[in-house]
């Protein structure tokens, strides 16, 4: 495998060309920033993310998508609000048997469209996707680390599988490219009501319930969104899902948290906000449109969307917990 | 319903005893220090354990075990330890009808017995068993909490669980008694393997990774014991799991931290050090017997009970933990 291609330098993008350097000749790492590129390729920093962990030489960065027409396969690290664009640039320069993996986590609201979706859309249904319980700040460093993966083509998952090991960076396929998209939205869900818990002070007999009811929802949405419900058990569910709620690291556990303390967002000037309400609206649709009720989706729903106050909103969740 | 006892005026035993009391009008709580037990008379507070909560009125501490005769049900909360002396007490002062309830997370060594099963050996089969994410901390001042009860009678459940429920503590009655008292025993060796990893600064990637391959474990245990896998899932599983694994509060995660960061603990001195080697040894048993696999199990025996530099058990988890 000589060379493999990374659309976006932000924080998973750049980290995942460090561990794909190991194995390939060439990483072409694409992002639109022209002087972001030149101080990557002349200094060997991306200044913006890393300013301390100096890049593999192997990976060069680029502004010209057309550097990535001999890859075979590349990585779609983008922000999911940027997706379908960059699929739409990508139609002239790729290959037919051109592998890509997306690593976004989120769904098109209100298409209700999973990133694997819209590449399916513009492309095939061959792609692959990678989630796990994954720090970029870690992976960059070459940190031990495991991640899940998920193709429809066994074949494309082996290889992409192949770029990506590493005796650190530890790769599972799994059989549900469906059910690993989805974990990664709804573990967000699950980190802003978690936030929200926290802010309001909530001890942690009842926040650990509420995080154990949010795990069991996470099997029946994903069974409701067409995945399996064993995939909420894997790496990319559990995993993350834990590692999400628990950390303080997680923007949408900070939104929550803010919700939590009734601390007003500016939401323009905010685009996590948006973000995690596109996420809230888009898991809420899922539950309303297969007659799935998540007492923890309808918890974050009424306190971010309909404004509810937590406190409220809260002693809603604790009646119809558990009987 | 008016009288219920509670053997064991501990942490769990005296919280316990403070939820009961509001729906019966006596709970006895039977404990072996008369001078522990005039104190909490006289003053109204569990002096070692809670000195700052006043229990209700309705609780009389008691040393007699025939002040539990009329209790239709009897709450086990002693230690594993002393769980068998105590059942050879209780013969002589219960009824036929008496409802055991054991709250004690334990098996006993080398028999694989858990505390249930001890219950079946000097009574029946109809015996209840709580678990959940549950600091009795929180349980005593009447903060929200969830647990998991089970038995193989549904009607003594039904039974346990309306002296236990209030708006606070809500109890979800589960079908898989084995399994719930499994899972009480296979999180403390969670516990101590995600203390051994903080103990000895690894990252939480890593981590996050172990504690999700824990929990795969974690059902195939139960499976191997003769319960059911989607007890893993439940407030007794996950949510217990992840409390006790993720919270500093829990000593089996101490011990673990301890040997993690090459700290010799004083074995004879330290109860909780043969504690968490009996459940360690007991679950590797279990493996064994049943051919069951669990690197995590594996990992925890290698560095307490075989005594094995951590980072070489370390080594030896990752390159074993998924391909």
């Amino acid at each position: 495998m000589d060379k493999v291609g990374i659309i976006g330098a932000g924080s998973l993008g750049t980290a995942l060309a460090q561990t794909v350097a190991n194995n390939v000749d060439t990483v072409y790492l694409h992002l639109r920033r022209e002087e972001l590129a030149k101080t990557i390729n002349s200094t060997g920093y991306n200044s913006e993310y890393y300013p301390n962990t100096k890049l593999k030489n192997n990976i060069i960065a680029t502004t010209d998508m057309n550097d990535l027409i001999d890859c075979k396969i590349i990585f779609l690290s983008i922000p999911s609000s940027a997706f379908r664009s960059t699929l739409e640039n990508l139609k002239e320069v790729i290959s037919e048997d051109t592998i890509l993996v997306t690593t976004a986590k989120g769904i098109e609201y209100p298409s209700l469209k999973s990133m694997g979706r819209l590449i399916e859309e513009y492309f095939d249904e061959n792609f692959v996707a990678l989630s796990g319980p994954n720090f970029a700040s870690e992976i960059v460093l070459n940190l031990a680390t495991v991640s899940n993966i998920a193709s429809r083509s066994s074949e494309n998952a082996i290889k992409v599988k192949k770029v990506l090991s590493t005796p650190e960076f530890k790769v599972k396929i799994i059989d549900d490219v469906v059910g690993l998209e989805i974990c990664g939205v709804i573990k967000n869900i699950n980190a802003i009501a978690n936030g929200i818990c926290e802010g309001m002070n909530i001890n942690e007999n009842a926040r650990y319930a509420v995080l154990t009811k949010g795990f069991e929802d996470t099997g029946r949405i994903i069974e409701a969104f067409g995945g399996k419900i064993s995939t909420a058990s894997e790496y990319c569910g559990f995993g993350d899902l834990v590692l999400t709620s628990t950390s303080s690291e997680s923007r949408n556990h900070t939104l929550g948290m803010l919700y939590g303390q009734r601390i007003i967002v500016d939401e323009k000037a905010s685009g996590i906000v948006f973000e995690g309400k596109n996420s809230i609206m888009a898991i809420k649709d899922i539950c309303n449109n297969t007659n799935t009720n998540s007492v923890v989706v309808n918890f974050v729903y009424d306190v971010i969307v309909k404004q509810i106050p937590p406190k409220i909103a809260f002693k809603d969740l604790w009646n119809n917990i558990e009987e």
